[in-house]
């Protein structure tokens, strides 16, 4: 069974997979690509650990071997080339990037002894917000700025986790029906272009 | 009496409705109302804490009533609608939050020991920094890219804040007349388009 | 001799020139000018504090002193118009504060007990961070989406300065060579307009 350590350096994998292509889309060099891949695949833990106050998690100890995985991501994209990422495939490990992401930040932040709201906010911006640094930065229209549901799916995972052991549920067991519940919300915007109804009110 | 207290949940109030009415304005959905709501609400107060070293006011303790509040504004605007907060009313009440939170801000930065230059860049960053994340996220112009007189109302209060606490005045006093003084610079730039001269050397 | 301390103020006051410029060029008014030079004077070395989990260079003691210099900074752009500093000049002042930058960015993470790998990170960020903000908050192309080279040569100089003292070089030694390094690598872009190969595969 995948352990929890396991799925993190998958997730930073992933989402840093996702920066480097976001640098390959501009024909950028390969420092440019490292640069993508590690602000996106680290950005969103980084401000998390900095919001409740512990040690950055790449920044101490061991904690560097993350920024290997990065470079590892930038380093496959560009040998690799743009091609085979571009199918739905790496919107689905992205799928499970996020959803991951949500309960390991809402989990790391329960863990820190905030609140509930606090941990979902923390799951949230674990997941999101990364991708939406990678965006502002190459000047793309970040998740905030688009239709489909993303945030939403890392909103419920958080809640779902937060609310099932704040109710007393198993860690990993509310863990997993998070993640599921997460990536369901998720695949249903991948597969079927879920979104949420906006604002009309004039 | 208006306690500081409640002065400082009406400002997050104040900033989180801007925040909705972003949203509002690119026809968003619930979620990204809460999430502009909330960046812009707290972001300002959030980069202060982070910078003095001290806990980030919101997210330890009951600090996620500020949360709450946040999802308030934007549920606010959300059910009554963009229409209602078009008149200037909303720019009246940013100007309160803008010129109450430079002041808090400088205060806070002050109580925890800093010399008085720190404490202004502190006030300015808390009044300017969630509206200035809130326009760049949206792609928007930001504060920092207008004519209108906003950051310097913002400077004026905080300036006069550590000013007059430093010749020995009373903080409540010195918070009423930086509030005052801030507030009315802003207010000129409201209702008469006040501006600072631009850079014209070429 | 200039010792490490003036070469800290001098690269506060290129980058904070640069910042200002930035605000000239849009014809801002003096508040802005100094908003921006003090985000891209002392940005950098902030969000290396900040990771590295020691308290921001700035914020305590005596580190308004960096404030100081920012605004005279930004003062010396206003009084003395644009012009003079559309020669190259400031270009190669700014690869001196780019090179000087990653080395002492990277020497005080290494002192903070960080892995060689956060260490190069960190140095990068310190030289690099400032004026990506500048860029962004200007609605300018940051260095993360131009070809010439720039973030290399900072990257280049933090890892030099790093093996040199993990191999176990004395620390001034090493920093004096990492800095030539990254500023002929830096010069390179400037007078011969060196770019490295970007990506190509489709």
């Amino acid at each position: 069974m995948l352990s929890l350590m396991t799925l993190d350096y998958i997730g930073v994998a992933v989402f840093a997979v996702t920066g480097a292509l976001a640098a390959a889309r501009s024909r950028h060099d390969v420092v440019t690509f490292a640069a993508f891949a590690i602000m996106t695949g680290i950005g969103g833990g980084t401000l998390r650990d900095l919001l409740i106050g512990v040690p950055v998690f790449w920044v101490h100890g061991s904690g560097y071997l993350y920024l290997y995985v990065c470079l590892l991501a930038a380093l496959a994209v560009w040998v690799v080339g743009e091609r085979p990422w571009r199918t739905k495939a790496l919107d689905w490990f992205d799928a499970v990037g996020l959803a991951a992401y949500a309960v390991l930040g809402a989990a790391k932040a329960f863990e820190a002894g905030v609140a509930p709201p606090v941990a979902v906010v923390m799951g949230t911006l674990t997941a999101t917000f990364g991708g939406i640094m990678r965006d502002t930065l190459a000047g793309q229209p970040s998740a905030l700025l688009k239709r489909e549901i993303y945030i939403t799916a890392a909103v419920l995972a958080a809640i779902t986790y937060v609310a099932a052991v704040t109710l007393g549920l198993d860690a990993r067991i509310a863990g997993a029906i998070a993640f599921l519940g997460g990536f369901a919300v998720r695949a249903g915007a991948i597969a079927r272009g879920w979104t949420l109804p906006g604002f009309t009110k004039t």
